[in-house]
């Protein structure tokens, strides 16, 4: 009988993150202080992080240990199964042969959880009795309410109100796990009561949710925040992906040309890719690495090069970033973990430096891919890895044009179960394209005043 | 680092599954036509079902074969991992060692594909071109829809009609699979027209679906029929469960004491459970198999035995079973798979001849458990399955009192990903009890002409 799944035991569990920083040829821009605009240290993240994570933020090691109770709780899900995708390849009568890393198997039904544990660790590790932070769509809330539970911190979200009240599957999950979840914007936080005093019916967003909880963390002593993506340790926590795909790759007697993974802010596509770039660095591998974007919010195929913030009200470091300008709206799209309007600084850089690919999709055709990848491998993809799924169709069909074999692996990083209104939606045909005109990206970069880079 | 999950390999799944029938002391009695009140044979079934499985419903052999088309479709989420309850041990303090066997694995999200992916295969052999099925809640509806999409058949899911407005997303995955889902009453059907014609608004009910399901199956020569639970070869596909359960236990060095499964027809219970009475019948060993069915439909703990209809409106054969009458409707609790009047002819009989043990619970106590269990290991547990934690609970704080050691095994037989409105209601304290009294049960009863058993 064929192998569908390569498994790894769990004492196969990677010990060490990778950190792809001691290997880039060009190494980041420093982040910039919002006010001087001159280059800011570590210490400029105190009031937010805890000192370890700080320290893996600008650490220059290749290789990160992963601490033991970090590994035991990865156990609860780790190592996730490699598939081979059996049926999307008869379906496509493809020659390529295709792999997936499932990372839906985790109780919050993503990735998400790879960092929100050692976060929740660290931060438990350092004394902190409460960690804030703000979610869209709610994958990223749920899987620090799951790691704060875990470890015994109190875990507070602030949630997008609109996605709180469209989207109560997800709060409740955060609620059964023990987690405070409020409907940005709030009476709790001075930027919470100032949006409302100006409109008391504001559905609120991600800007202003990060500006309520990063406002928690830096008034409370006792709090701290965490972020989802975007951030280098964040990034790094994530490689345990590839790292364990090439593990189970190997055991297949295999090795992919390409690496695929939706794009939101990185954290999805450097888990994957950043371990086979690695390949490349060390061994002059040539293996193609492809992010995957929404074409309504398409940062890295139409966005500029330059520094800018990370959130809407400008209170962050200036980070040098592929970026369409933080005042960017993207189209409400139901792959609400993309909607992000810049990449993370490593991935920036490997881009700027054309070490990575990027392409971008309208999600149209992303669902369409969704619904052929259900009903071929059994799974339903949560919308952001339907993006992914794109690029697989279109790399699996030249390589059956070229006739020839191609080995392509892609993330698909969680399950749609939360999701099935968007299926409904595209299979009555409400959802529409959401392409974004030049003229809406160059209004949107005009407003930048923020450093250029060269 | 401690062992989390056992796991094994794909070439580790079984090859037969178990049939309990071979080694039953007495063998259950045989059904009755519903006119005549005569033992019927296995030929009355065939317009209902393909010949394969009829042979497997009246089967006495010990061992049958699992195809291999159908092992290679397991292998999409097959074997479950076996998971050792470190966290909830914890949480109890407990010297117990608690095991769990995850279900929830399976694209739909619990242990219904198992029996599903089987029933869609002979079918396609026998060249059957629709099934049709009933659903409640949905997770039957999902898993039938989900074998049929892989095997090419169209699938036809009556959905009762107040479960179609209320839960939406179980319909939308079924049609993410490519099922046709109708609101039950319709008007495709008689027994739906003539439902309508009395109460254009009926809400429907689980016995109006299967008389639909059942009608379209027996006027078409290209539809059959498919039941989720109860039936015969329904348990024995289910087998699959404990038989992996064994090995995983064996490499553990561990055996149970004590075997759990949450109780609605049988299939959930029979499919962890059985394997382990073959140990008991077998080598002599005593292990305890307890079903954990709810205390607002306790056939099991308050039923009698006797002779009674499968459906409401009493279109099926005669079975000999634990019932409350076929006209007992249970109270609207949140674990709608266990909302059935009677127990499966094999289960009725092992309970008879004690055999096995049967306990009911209140959803409150279920879905404290449940919580419980959220937070210690992650997952967030079906309200189904949230009954066979409060068996566990109960002998894991047995064990602490008496300062002994006992193993217990459960399963865990989905994902509450659909049912988190429920954890709401439990939150919200808007769950009430659902204890059934004495004289609703009489009642129901009272209303039975079914043949009495000695």
């Amino acid at each position: 009988m064929r192998t569908r799944k390569i498994l790894l035991t769990e004492n196969e569990i990677p010990d060490h993150w990778y950190n792809i920083m001691a290997d880039m040829p060009n190494k980041p821009l420093p982040p910039l202080h919002p006010g001087t605009k001159e280059p800011i240290g570590p210490e400029a993240l105190a009031p937010l992080f805890p000192m370890e994570l700080i320290k893996q933020e600008v650490s220059a090691e290749k290789w990160v240990p992963i601490p033991d109770p970090v590994r035991d709780v990865y156990t609860m899900w780790r190592p996730t199964p490699l598939y081979r995708a059996y049926g999307l390849e008869k379906a496509l009568d493809t020659p390529a042969k295709i792999y997936y890393k499932y990372e839906g198997v985790s109780p919050a039904g993503s990735h998400k959880p790879n960092t929100a544990v050692p976060q929740a660790y660290y931060n438990k590790m350092e004394g902190v009795k409460r960690i804030t932070t703000e979610t869209g769509a709610g994958q990223w809330g749920s899987a620090l309410a799951f790691a704060c539970n875990l470890f015994d911190i109190e875990c507070e979200v602030y949630m997008v109100k609109i996605s709180y009240d469209q989207k109560p599957y997800r709060k409740l999950m955060m609620n059964t796990w023990g987690a405070q979840v409020y409907a940005s914007p709030t009476n709790l936080t001075q930027a919470g009561r100032q949006i409302l005093a100006a409109d008391p019916n504001s559905p609120g967003s991600l800007g202003i949710a990060i500006s309520e909880a990063v406002e928690r963390a830096a008034t409370d002593e006792q709090t701290k925040y965490a972020l989802g993506s975007v951030l280098n340790h964040v990034l790094m926590h994530q490689s345990i992906i590839g790292l364990e795909a090439i593990k189970q790759l190997e055991k297949a007697g295999d090795m992919p040309d390409v690496v695929v993974a939706p794009f939101g802010g990185g954290s999805n596509f450097a888990g994957i890719a950043f371990p086979f770039l690695r390949l490349n660095f060390e061994e002059g591998r040539t293996i193609r690495c492809i992010a995957a974007e929404p074409a309504s919010c398409p940062k890295l195929t139409r966005g500029v090069f330059r520094y800018d913030f990370g959130d809407t009200v400008g209170m962050t470091p200036l980070l040098p970033m592929y970026t369409l300008g933080h005042n960017f709206v993207p189209a409400p799209i139901h792959a609400g973990g993309l909607r992000y309007h810049g990449a993370g600084v490593i991935v920036s850089q490997l881009l700027k430096d054309k070490l990575i690919e990027a392409r971008a999709y309208d999600q149209l055709d992303c669902f369409e891919a969704g619904v052929l990848f259900a009903r071929s491998e059994g799974i339903i993809p949560a919308p952001e890895a339907t993006h992914a799924l794109v690029t697989v169709l279109e790399e699996a069909n030249a390589a059956r044009e070229a006739g020839e074999s191609r080995t392509i692996l892609f993330n698909l990083c969680g399950h749609g179960h939360f999701d099935l209104k968007a299926y409904e939606d595209y299979f009555a045909q409400k959802l529409v394209k959401h392409e974004v005109t030049s003229a809406e990206i160059e209004a949107s970069l005009a407003m930048l005043d923020t450093p250029l880079i060269d």
